[in-house]
């Protein structure tokens, strides 16, 4: 069985380490921070510092998990051994490949990134159950690992996530649109409200509460996010701007705002039926030659790897 | 002890009459909906027709309390009996305040709005536990009789509510703000999502799906409420728009979102910590002269009316 070394215990690989050792995985980490290792220790889990967890994981041939934020990526890589198994869980992944590909070419690396979190941060924060039904990406790029991209998607299997096959591109422009963008408006919003002043925060009720939520996000964390996804952030930005706008010179012009609203309704229901569709089973031999191909189809449709053995992955899709 | 006469028994209307009688008081209701009459019927409750709803508040001078949405608010103000206690729970307050000097100046008219629902709508989906916790805005305008708007708070405080005293003008801004920017944002989002396909809904987790929740909420509802309060709304849309092209234009030219995350961030942190502040005890004698202008400080500075004792109204404000 695969060992596993993560690099960075902050909410999302604290949430890693408490999940997978939880799974029966032989895990280890390291952190920077003084006060995460230090409370991960007492709460009995095995972390070392940084060089002594990466010669580990050489000797054993163990998944590398990079959990650091993005700005913190390169320092890491630098300090990687020579062809290791490495994964990460960054919220852009066009971004950490380049730096991967200039800073540590010879790791065997699959990106990927788990579709959790909470507005709270740091090991404090990390909970073995984060993953309990989330979607975990797998990139799954032309000439990729097949057998390291085997040992992620075990991994996000093990701690209870679904995995959503893609590539960096299209994950980067889908989460611009789905999670960088939330977080944007989520900012706009709250400021809007607060510029009411008091009246309007005691008249806040579940719709301004819930749409503002992950602006209590560590906001150095939520910067380094969406900053490090510029391009596609853009791209969703102007589409948000433009059908903003759209509903502005509805509402002036006639008064009427059927059409923002009606669509935004549907794309909603899109969203509930999706995840209310079981789909279809179908298999995906990772030992195949066409195996990233069929697997990245099973993400643009919305679907997901559910399990796996050995090595045939059961997708449900649509 | 005042009784209820509630017209409308959809979400809103529905939750007042359950919550109303769960609370002593005598109460009953109309509705033009044949399946909303039904079932609440069948649920014990007491609904006749709108004409006998309107004669029997007459001859128990009833506080009559229009549930039903901004389009259908005229019609039923043309029914009103001359001198009725009036209060209403639609989200705008000054057109309806218009319409009531309209089509009902005789009528004893304090405007009332419960910040309070959910994204199902209709008597099935009414709930005697949706004030709970609840702000329930009451305009304090000048002039307004304060018999009744005695009635109101005392309502608003049984079905476990607080009083937000304000008055129309401020409360339509500050909504506009704060619940009818949320809805067409959710709009916005959720068809920016929708457009990035399968892929990127099944990526959506927590912040994509709570600030689109309310984007599941019926459309017509959501229009009526929003297109209702436009000239507020589109202050409050220029508002975002502004504050969104600021930061598409710094991310597109230094790559940076600082002023933006930072901005929201700490307004979400002015939210919660008004949430968190439990204010200082004030009184208001609602028999006073100056009552109806101290209430409005108590709202302006975010503050609430906790409890009605006689004619002294106990809040809490900062």
């Amino acid at each position: 069985m695969r060992e596993l070394c993560v690099v960075g215990l902050g909410l999302i690989g604290g949430s890693v380490l408490r999940a997978a050792v939880a799974a029966g995985w032989t895990a280890w980490g390291a952190t920077a921070s003084e006060e995460d290792a230090g409370t991960a220790r007492a709460d009995g889990f095995d972390v070392v510092d940084l060089v002594e967890a990466l010669a580990r994981a050489q000797r054993s041939d163990a998944l590398v998990v990079l959990a650091v934020p993005l700005p913190a990526v390169e320092r890491v890589l630098r300090m990687l051994p020579a062809g290791v198994r490495l994964t990460d869980v960054v919220s852009v992944k066009g971004p950490v490949a380049d730096l991967v590909g200039r800073c540590a070419p010879s790791a065997r690396y699959v990106g990927g990134h788990p579709m959790a979190g909470t507005s709270a941060s740091g090991w404090a924060a990390s909970d073995v159950a984060l993953f309990r039904g989330a979607a975990w990406v797998v990139a799954a790029e032309d000439g990729c690992d097949l057998d390291v991209l085997g040992d992620v998607v075990r991994l996000a299997l093990a701690v209870g996530a679904h995995v959503v096959p893609t590539d960096a591109d299209e994950h980067d422009v889908a989460v611009a649109r789905v999670s960088h963008l939330p977080h944007v408006l989520a900012a706009v919003l709250a400021s809007v409200g607060a510029e009411g002043g008091p009246l309007a925060l005691a008249l806040a009720a579940g719709s301004f509460g819930d749409a503002t939520r992950v602006a209590g996000s560590d906001p150095d964390l939520v910067r380094a996010m969406c900053e490090g996804n510029r391009n596609a952030l853009l791209g969703a930005v102007d589409d948000a701007l433009g059908r903003l706008g759209a509903a502005r010179g509805s509402l002036a012009s006639t008064g009427g705002l059927a059409k923002t609203i009606d669509a935004g309704h549907a794309a909603r229901g899109r969203l509930d039926a999706l995840r209310a569709d079981e789909g279809a089973e179908v298999t995906v031999d990772l030992a195949a030659r066409d195996a990233r191909e069929a697997l990245r189809a099973v993400g643009a449709r919305g679907g997901r790897v559910v399990a796996l053995d050995g090595t045939t992955a059961l997708a449900r899709t649509f």
